[in-house]
């Protein structure tokens, strides 16, 4: 594609033109270590939700962080499915803790088979992931995933506890924003690095660069909830309030609560005794203590820290994909 | 202890006694490795099940392999710790799976707490487990122990998808078995000699020995289900029927069944219409075709296997207790 088209594309669209080749080894690799001899419920749960046309946007940045360090190996594609792995195990976990039953416009693998399924099917594929990042014979990429893998459980539990609680603060939501999104995309791209053998402070800005992203695109979706329009967003308002989540804006708006209004968040969150009319009290006093604005403005912080890490990185076309996508993930709320 | 003592004691107590400062550590190890600085859950839910005086049976024989090879260092007590996070990980997965109240005889940390910790919690010490072996710095250890969880995974969906299935062969069994049981304890002995660095063979033993008393020890379990006395065993009989559960006996009766028969078992097994009578009628059909017999020599047939691999390992004080062990697992039904 030309230069003037591929501008104008979406960053995470021209990622995957870019990384095509990469990309069709990486999901060649995920067919493969899915399947099970012995168990086919394993595949048939597996491809539900792998095939189910996620963007795939982990396992591209893993891909590209290799890719734009000049990584020529193969373990680029090994390390990508890996991500990926632990992703889907996740979203399959998730869902059970959720008792969700829509993934991706279409029925959870919880309410197709069942939890027990979900559960199981989890588990192998973290324990795929970690076959296949012991392939890569590197004891730091181990470490790495390893770590993000605590992390991310750490985080969900975490939210489980904080879940419809008060008391939880912004430096408690940072933690579960990591344990949801960020430390994967942080691994992600910091295994890139490591794989290429790049020097301490790259690797570092890969980190840096995943981990921004990550806690940049969660705040923006936080705040869609509070003030985006379904019609464009695909998201309803409300939802978050509905199921009681602590969100930042919501965080913010309950920290600088008068009396009144916190008996307000006390009844709406906290016992969870909501009334039809309440989303449009909680909208009014998030707008009221300029909690919107607050939020817009950390988001986009988060971004410019992604990308003045990833300015740290070599010249690349990827690195310059990577900056757009740290200003992509905002553009729906600047 | 003196010598004679030490013969009357039961082998997994013997091992405990000779283990007793290595088993010290891996304790403390434990302790401080569940801790989770920001998710306190965490260290509840797995202290109420990691210091519910299970028998650690699994840590000792990797500690047990390990001394026995001459090993002298210090990742014994981190592999030791590896095994037990897995396992108990694999029990918090487990009683969600099974909707299980009761383990250990206390009750089970889904109905504690609920299954969503109990998802998430187990997801945590999977990843903590993982973190554990990469600090060994041993790749091998990591395939070992990264493939065993995935047989761990793929036996525990198969034992789903067999669950009440008059199809389970008894090949279908021995893989559900190697899930359930026997691939954690191969694993765990086979690392005790990697990490010693002893030649093929005698790892190669030392995973069949593991192996073995697996497989050993579950068909004997599920003997004790058909032909055990509950005053004795601590297990009522029947349980296993009750739960329409394809254990050796059942599948071997099944397959001599007449027609008469087959549809007795296709309304208790598969269609799950038992009555109160079905029980006595069960263990009648599973004496009259000699299927307790036949188990029976089948699991003593694997305790002579594992056996048999311990005596291809160096003379050791630990070696005698392993093949002691090998015929303890067997001894309440020989």
């Amino acid at each position: 594609m030309s230069l003037d088209q591929a501008k104008t594309d979406k960053p995470h669209e021209r990622l995957a033109a870019m990384l095509e080749d990469d990309m069709a080894r990486v999901n060649g690799l995920i067919r493969e270590r899915m399947a099970s001899e012995h168990a086919p419920r394993i595949p048939e749960v597996t491809a539900h939700l792998v095939e189910a046309g996620g963007k795939r946007l982990r396992p591209m940045l893993t891909l590209a962080a290799a890719r734009l360090c000049g990584y020529e190996g193969d373990n680029h594609v090994r390390l990508a499915a890996t991500v990926e792995f632990i992703h889907t195990a996740t979203l399959l976990h998730d869902d059970v803790v959720d008792e969700s039953d829509q993934r991706r416009g279409r029925p959870t693998a919880n309410l197709l088979w069942d939890n027990k399924s979900s559960v199981l099917v989890g588990d192998y594929l973290f324990a795929r992931s970690f076959q296949l990042m012991t392939d890569t014979g590197s004891l730091d990429v181990l470490r790495i995933l390893s770590n993000a893998a605590a992390t991310i459980a750490e985080g969900e539990v975490l939210q489980l506890t904080a879940a419809a609680n008060l008391a939880t603060t912004e430096e408690i939501y940072l933690q579960v924003v990591r344990g949801k999104t960020a430390a994967l995309f942080a691994a992600a791209t910091e295994v890139g690095g490591v794989i290429a053998d790049r020097p301490d402070d790259e690797v570092d800005a890969l980190r840096t660069y995943g981990d921004a992203l990550g806690i940049a695109f969660q705040m923006a979706d936080d705040l869609l909830d509070v003030a985006g329009d379904a019609a464009e967003t695909g998201k309803n308002v409300g939802d978050d309030f509905r199921e009681r989540k602590l969100t930042m804006p919501i965080i913010k708006t309950i920290a600088a609560a008068d009396e009144d209004e916190r008996a307000f968040w006390v009844r709406t969150i906290e016992k969870g005794r909501q009334e039809e009319s309440d989303l449009e009290t909680a909208l009014e006093l998030i707008r009221k203590h300029g909690a919107i604005e607050a939020t817009r403005r950390e988001a986009l912080g988060w971004s410019e820290t992604a990308k003045n890490a990833m300015r740290r990185l070599p010249e690349h076309e990827l690195r310059q994909i990577l900056i757009d996508l740290a200003d992509y993930v905002v553009a729906r709320i600047s």
